[in-house]
């Protein structure tokens, strides 16, 4: 008898992206050394040799990350790969030292090796959700490193990305902020998420029937934060109104709107080298030939590159610019973010800093 | 003094579309005939010659088409157009003649002429809300034919098309299904939309200071409906969970989305003719070559040529045939609907009628 169907789910998303993982690093590899400790595993637990490429998991101790830890002890082995864990401690929560310390105790009782906790001081920039995220991102690149992992895997789940769409949608700024996270991010891609076609539910089964237990943060029930509100109530009404399959819909809507994006973003840096003239200034009568979608772009990268910060340029600042080229009945310089100015002189656009 | 702000907003909404019509009209006249009826109008209620254009406002007798009705037969006569009106009875309540008749009487008594009650008969096709909507295009569309009408207004409001956005998320079929309604639509831009960048509240608040009556359909508040339960259930939480400017966003988002879409539908369209071979079939490797947004346009345009019909073509019925050119391992071939087959032979992608 095979394992439980949500077991089987979970084991199968984590040996994919093992499989992707040691397939990168298998082509890497061909040119500087060999692949030897990229080959099929007997199985057994005879411990792998350092040599072997260590995959980490990043673990809160929640239903998510925990299902993601047990599916990575269960595969890395069999495919020579050593999996190791890193629980992060916000320090936002007193008692959350002890809590880090069962994760790793826990971690361990799973097989996995290395297994570590990193305490993190978490500022503000950003709000309280933004700045908990800037500072366990800065853990785990650190531990990455100092442990020499090929990857860290994450447990965000089909439900957080349906989440982070939403989350997108309410800032109104187009499809980039609709794409959601990456299946693979971070520098070299060393952020892989496993689980973004498995939703939350799966995992706390695949924990119950393994007789794994979870830990719920109280900050998910919190109805201070954002996140929280959409998971126990927006999305909720949401389905009501629309159907259970708006997780489904909002997931497929990151990958297509990630693809969009991207393709638009490549045509529009291939618009920006055209559109300049022979001093590098934006020609007008050029951009105004550009498709709208294609000119807001390459404005906001014009934007970008004189100063202006991304986080706070917005889609009515890139607007009003794009009105100096499609709508020009000779208005005035338009303030950016940063100090930076756009004009239209003399048939040409001027972004700088002023 | 002024109007009320909210008499002052729609106003300007219809003040500005009709300025549109006319320089759109004035454009294509240059080259027939004069432009004597488009010149400015005294402003006092001498009837205009049946000369002058004739924009027409779809009216159902609700909140938002009472406001754009009384916006029209205020502003039309001053710029020299005829402001007239139609209702249509969809048949589908008890009394809905009647209550035809009464908005006849009150946009009459707005001091539209011509002024028409519709009677159609609602088919079944694609659900009751579809198969409204489309009796209701057809006999507006007659009507339009009929009185040899400019244009159309349709008195969708930015919670309108916050709506039609979340509808179209649910459906997740991409960027395209989360553009909305469009400001201009139809057959040569005959149909108008003044009041998308106007909430519900201004048309409201604008008919109750002109003592304006108006009807609400129990549609909008019968639960039996999505669009109903969007309105008065899953916004509302929404906007709870992510702030009240959630509205606004999923309007630009629709702004932005459309863009996009049609940037990158001629982008694809540039492409097809570019990745066939000389007997007009695609060819694999350059298909390969592309974005995937713009592959999977491709191959989508391409399954309709072949006779799939477009509303039952899924993103997952692209993606499955797409994994013919990025994941080819020898699959067979591909069942699309409308007995289209998709299947690849020889280095080429073949897609026809089975």
């Amino acid at each position: 008898m095979g394992p439980h169907p949500a077991v089987a789910a979970i084991r199968l998303a984590v040996r994919r992206v093992l499989h992707d993982i040691l397939t990168e690093l298998t082509t890497e590899q061909t040119t500087e050394q060999t692949t030897e400790q990229t080959t099929e595993h007997s199985g057994d637990r005879t411990p792998l040799p350092p040599s072997a490429p260590l995959v980490l998991v990043a673990c809160s101790g929640g239903a998510d990350s925990i299902a993601l830890a047990s599916a990575l002890s269960f595969e890395a082995p069999k495919l020579g790969v050593r999996a190791g864990g890193i629980t992060v401690d916000h320090g936002l929560q007193s008692g959350s030292d002890l809590r880090a310390q069962d994760v790793v105790l826990r971690l361990r009782g799973l097989g996995l090796d290395p297994v570590e906790s990193v305490a993190v001081s978490v500022g503000r920039a950003g709000g309280p959700e933004a700045a908990a995220r800037d500072a366990r991102y800065a853990a785990l690149d650190a531990a990455a490193e100092r442990h020499g992992a090929s990857a860290v895997l994450l447990g965000h789940t089909r439900d957080d990305q349906a989440e982070t769409v939403l989350l997108g949608l309410a800032r109104g700024s187009g499809i980039r902020s609709l794409s959601g996270m990456a299946a693979v991010s971070g520098a070299g891609g060393r952020y892989r998420r496993p689980f973004l076609h498995v939703d939350r539910q799966t995992a706390r089964k695949a924990c119950m029937v393994q007789s794994l237990p979870v830990w719920d943060d109280p900050h998910n029930v919190d109805p201070a934060y954002t996140r929280s509100r959409l998971r126990h109530e927006g999305l909720p009404a949401l389905e009501k109104a629309l159907g259970r399959g708006v997780v489904e819909a909002l997931a497929r809507t990151a990958r297509l709107s990630r693809d969009d994006a991207d393709a638009l973003d490549s045509w529009a840096s291939q618009a920006e080298t055209s559109v300049r003239d022979d001093t590098g200034l934006l020609e007008c009568a050029k951009l105004y030939a550009l498709p709208s979608a294609v000119r807001r772009r390459v404005l906001r990268r014009a934007a970008i590159d004189a100063g202006a910060p991304a986080g706070s340029l917005f889609a009515r600042h890139i607007e009003e610019v794009d009105r100096l080229i499609t709508g020009w009945r000779g208005q005035g310089a338009i303030n950016l973010p940063g100090r930076v100015v756009a004009q239209r002189q003399g048939g040409r656009l001027v972004i700088r800093q002023g």
